[in-house]
């Protein structure tokens, strides 16, 4: 059951990506008494732009 | 209000999108008491590679 | 794959839950062409206070 | 901590967001008492049909 | 249209609620060009335990 | 910026949670090449009946 919705800049590689929900899945199946067939994750790529910190987006700042 | 989000898969047609938002507009009001003009539902499109279940991208396994 | 996510105001009963996933499920099954058994539901119950239409909270217009 | 996220039609220009996430960033620092700085906001761009509201594809009623 | 999300940690008081959602609704009104009638928002009340920065969850923190 | 937003059956411990958070972040740091702070994790607990498979609350089924 354990539903992971994951925002991020857009840019990582499939080998990224591969690797991350591989060790995400492994990290709360390990923790949340979790089967790993139950947990599912999601990716958001986001553009720069469509992110903000203190007011500002990471456009202009990262 | 209900504010319905349906994160899928990539690829289905326009025509498949009018469909669904009508038949799951029509549920939501005749089942939770919903006056349809309050429902509002949002459509995630997800590429393969940003989906993963049980430690696997679809991108693999689908 | 779909999973969907819906926010509504809290009060509805286990019955009319249950109805409404059944029918929802149903809704999207047949027409974005995915298996019953690969779609998951969330319900989100919110307090009038925690929701806005118009700048106004729900718990002084509803 | 609050994390913001908006959910709109595509469309807005990036100056329309930078001034958006501004303003949304003070809005919510001068009434829940939070620092600018632990204030994150996320935009989601939607394409018109994948957003309904009353059962009806936005791309066909705007 | 615009739906906005607000993650935060639970305790603010309905007063707080209130002036933030109109401020909000205003900011996003003014900015992005959206009528406010048009624009939803909904709060979503977090216990410290739920929430983690850098590993560490705000209640072992804040 | 990952922002982590992991749904799941209310129920597990403080103790689970902290755990979980911290091995998710570094999961996440390792293969996304992103710093841990500024990884943020939101957990929503979900009682059973908000929760659906294949039509069916998870309060009728786990």
């Amino acid at each position: 059951m354990p539903i992971v919705k994951i925002d991020m800049i857009e840019g990582r590689t499939d080998e990224q990506k591969k690797n991350m929900v591989r060790e995400v899945t492994e990290a709360i199946a390990k923790t949340a008494d979790a089967k790993p067939e139950t947990i599912t994750i999601i990716i958001n790529d986001l553009p720069k732009i469509n992110i903000a910190k203190a007011g500002k987006s990471m456009a202009e700042t990262a």
